[in-house]
């Protein structure tokens, strides 16, 4: 049983959060509300908030990074939608019983202590989707 | 001057909205609301109620669809991101005076009656973004 409660928010690989931050500030007025070191993943991430839902722009930290790869290939652009769910588990169960594949078969840290897992693209027709555990009622 | 309201919805290119549409169905128990064809530009649409925004599944009907174009380079994958804007005269406007370059220099008529203009990625670091005005209070 999946329990979806909304976007949690759409990620855009970047290779400059600032560059990105800088056309958001000036293009829709929209501010950088923080950002986060994430060393074991190689990235730094820039938060911005659209009152319903989020933009994170994703910035590697090393040629090791995930996003360098997809950065190398294709340049700046949107990398992933992020789902909320009200428990991960229960969300990667139900998946993995209807024929999805899991890159993380069990949740992972994300950003601000949260509890994440990503679907494998090859088996959601090629976009990539992020799991996040989210109880609150926001 | 620009007020954002939100993000309106995250679009996705597809060769087929019901392949695509069948993965969300039975991987997250997200079922489609709707969907309409766009004859002036080619194009279906699927659309997803995520509660605090939207997905849309965009499919080409024929080959002159900018989409095509996309799925012949990229296969299936987040297109780009709508926001919602209160005056997108204003939006405009204010786009202009600050250097960016608009794909649509007036408003153009959107899904669902809807009035929208599309920034051009060149001058947004790479990143699709469309403005769809927005009076409700939703």
């Amino acid at each position: 049983m999946i329990k979806v409660k909304g976007i949690d928010h759409i990620a855009i690989a970047v290779k400059s959060i600032d560059k990105l931050a800088s056309f958001f500030q000036s293009g829709l007025a929209i501010e950088m509300s923080g950002s986060e070191n994430i060393p074991d993943r190689h990235l730094k991430i820039g938060f911005m908030d659209f009152k319903n839902t989020k933009v994170e722009l994703v910035e590697p930290t090393s040629e090791e990074s995930a996003i360098s790869r997809f950065l190398a290939t294709r340049g700046d652009g949107i990398h992933h939608i992020c789902v909320k769910v009200e428990n991960i588990e229960d969300a990667i169960g139900h998946l993995n019983e209807n024929g999805f594949e899991m890159l993380d078969k069990i949740p992972r840290a994300g950003a601000s202590g949260s509890r994440v897992a990503f679907i494998h693209p090859r088996s959601f027709g090629g976009v990539l989707i992020e799991l996040k555990e989210c109880n609150d009622e926001e």
